[in-house]
């Protein structure tokens, strides 16, 4: 069974690698040509400064030193607590999946082209809230915002609309130069790798306040992201021919095929799994999202975050919020306990899992908390 | 005529105080109680670090010493190069002048009404990208993007409609707790200090990308300040009532007067003064803004940057952006030189002055440089 050998921090500060079901202290490990400095530096920032071939050395290293029957010292993955693996730096949200695009224009537009009219020309996004970029396992407050009620009337108090949002994303290791565009074609150098994301979202909140500027508190109070940084190298094996683009895209956004990556995904709210999804039809792939942004002569920084957007599939049971999956509201999901959700309730907790074929991922989980801050702040 | 006594950094790494014109090193000038190791830190985060009540004690230690005729060694203003003053944690953009977003509605959707729906019940506002905050002074490439051209084609090209925006920012030292809001009368606890900003805009670039999502790289490419930060204790004489609200707010945002700062602004093209307008008029007022950025439960950070929006007055010479002065391209203003504007071409060097009465706040600059990526990136 490959291991996808993903990169972590635990809460000594020291960067770790899951190998099976133990984790691997670096800094104690040896036999590696990065520095100990690096791997008790607190965040993996450090090593995404040493760059490409620093990241592609230290995989082979751990490749050759982490096989069966290998004598090594590791600590069981339970028995470690993993923090935030690094600092991010800005956090960009996209909306590359077709369906979830499609599915979220009919249900808020309905009568009208459910796709936003500049989606097929180019990868979407916003930025989003970095301070608030939390690490699975973070409890997740029912956030608070101004909405308005059933009965119509506006008013400040606990969502009453929350919903989970199944998304991939992925870190940039090696940063840009303000002004200097980077070539799709040479965007995946600047990957170090992936997480699994859960962006929160607020619906009714979002639904007040998003017409002109875009989403903002209601999203804004809480992403979750798995603990473990899964190398880009571990993925090739699972690249895949992205969906075809119609109409051609612009010079800039055109990519050689396999563009995208097959990524299964999972979403489970109290041990009922409510959808299963994939990555590999994203519409807008990691490396277009990455000429886009930067196409504009804007840089980007080691600790960048971009998500994919929502990843929903075709059929209604492999949507990836419960926007799609309950129809907005009006059909509620059962789960494995008979009780029903048209959102989340306090107390749910939600788990988002990755696999690629039979190589593990890791996921991203968090619990809903009551509204700390019922009625007014 | 009262001294603001901003903050800076210069390409030493060395804090700095503007007193007159002149510069004063701090890590030289003793006699402060804040240690030497934060002068020379590199940006005013350390400084933000020691907390409000450090702020206020040293804003007493530097007004006791920097009177007139003390013997301190200072460096003339202009030998010295100022870098940005802090690292920009999360940055947000908000909509608070009600002349601008009115003009803006009457522009871009003629014939509805022109305010957003949600734009008298908050402070509007989105996340912009942290990376391409850049002290005034750094050249601004004109960006390129998708955007139609006049005949409608849509292509990638450097954009036709570059614009300004004449904002005030203010900078958070004091971060808060996950989960926990900002009450609306504590926030000027969390605020250090504030600069001048030049949010450029890519007008047709935003116009293709920006629905649902908002802003994005129609923005994105650059966001210029002041190199100076003024303390908030610094503009406490020139309080004034803001602007009346209708409807009344929710309870969160509903602040005591005097809310606003009256900041005089201009705004120069090319060393004509193309707008003079005041932050006297923003609907709302800084506090507004952090305690409705915080109301879901998401925190601040010292260094986050908050930005009030486009300042406008309510007639059209006093508007802070070409958008609005040459009324969307439309009616071209006339610069001394007597040729003329709609939008800015490239060479064009742009100055946002501010003052109260007759204390100086500084200035933010940028001069305009051709495309460096022509056609393709």
């Amino acid at each position: 069974m490959p291991d996808a050998l993903p990169y972590g921090v635990d809460d000594r500060g020291r960067v770790v690698v899951a190998w099976g079901d133990a984790v691997v202290d670096l800094a104690t490990l040896g036999g590696l040509d990065v520095g100990a400095d690096v791997w008790t530096s607190g965040s993996l920032n450090a090593f995404f400064a040493e760059g490409p071939e620093a990241w592609a050395l230290t995989r082979a290293q751990l490749q050759a030193r982490l096989t069966p029957g290998s004598q090594v010292r590791t600590r069981p993955a339970g028995e470690v607590t993993l923090v935030l693996p690094f600092q991010v730096a800005d956090y960009a949200d996209f909306y590359a999946s077709e369906a979830h695009a499609t599915r979220m224009g009919q249900l808020l537009r309905p009568g009208s082209d459910p796709l936003p009219a500049a989606w097929r020309y180019l990868p979407m996004g916003y930025h989003g809230r970095s301070a608030t970029v939390v690490v699975s396992g973070s409890a997740v407050p029912r956030p608070c915002g101004l909405r308005r009620a059933a009965d119509g009337s506006l008013g400040y108090g606990p969502t009453a609309r929350l919903d989970v949002e199944v998304e991939m994303g992925f870190v940039v290791g090696n940063g840009s130069t303000r002004g200097q565009p980077i070539p799709v074609e040479q965007a995946a150098a600047h990957v170090f790798g992936v997480v699994l994301v859960n962006d929160w979202s607020a619906r009714d909140i979002q639904a007040f306040e998003y017409q002109p500027l875009g989403p903002f508190l209601g999203k804004s109070f809480a992403t979750s992201v798995s603990p473990w940084v899964v190398p880009l190298d571990a993925l090739a094996p699972y690249r895949v021919d992205g969906p075809a683009h119609d109409p051609e895209p612009a010079p800039y956004l055109r990519q050689r095929e396999p563009r995208g990556y097959d990524v299964s995904l999972s979403l489970c709210i109290n041990d009922t799994v409510v959808s299963r999804t994939s990555s590999a039809d994203l519409y807008w792939s990691m490396a277009q999202q990455l000429a886009h942004l930067t196409a504009n002569g804007a840089n980007v920084r080691s600790g960048d975050l971009f998500a994919s957007g929502t990843i929903s599939g075709s059929t209604r049971s492999s949507a990836g919020s419960l926007m799609e999956l309950a129809a907005n509201g009006s059909e509620p999901i059962v789960l494995a306990d008979g009780s029903t959700r048209t959102w989340l309730e306090d107390g749910d907790r939600v788990v988002i899992e990755g696999w690629c074929a039979n190589m593990a991922l890791g996921a991203v989980s968090g619990t809903v908390t009551a509204a700390s801050h019922m009625g007014e702040p």
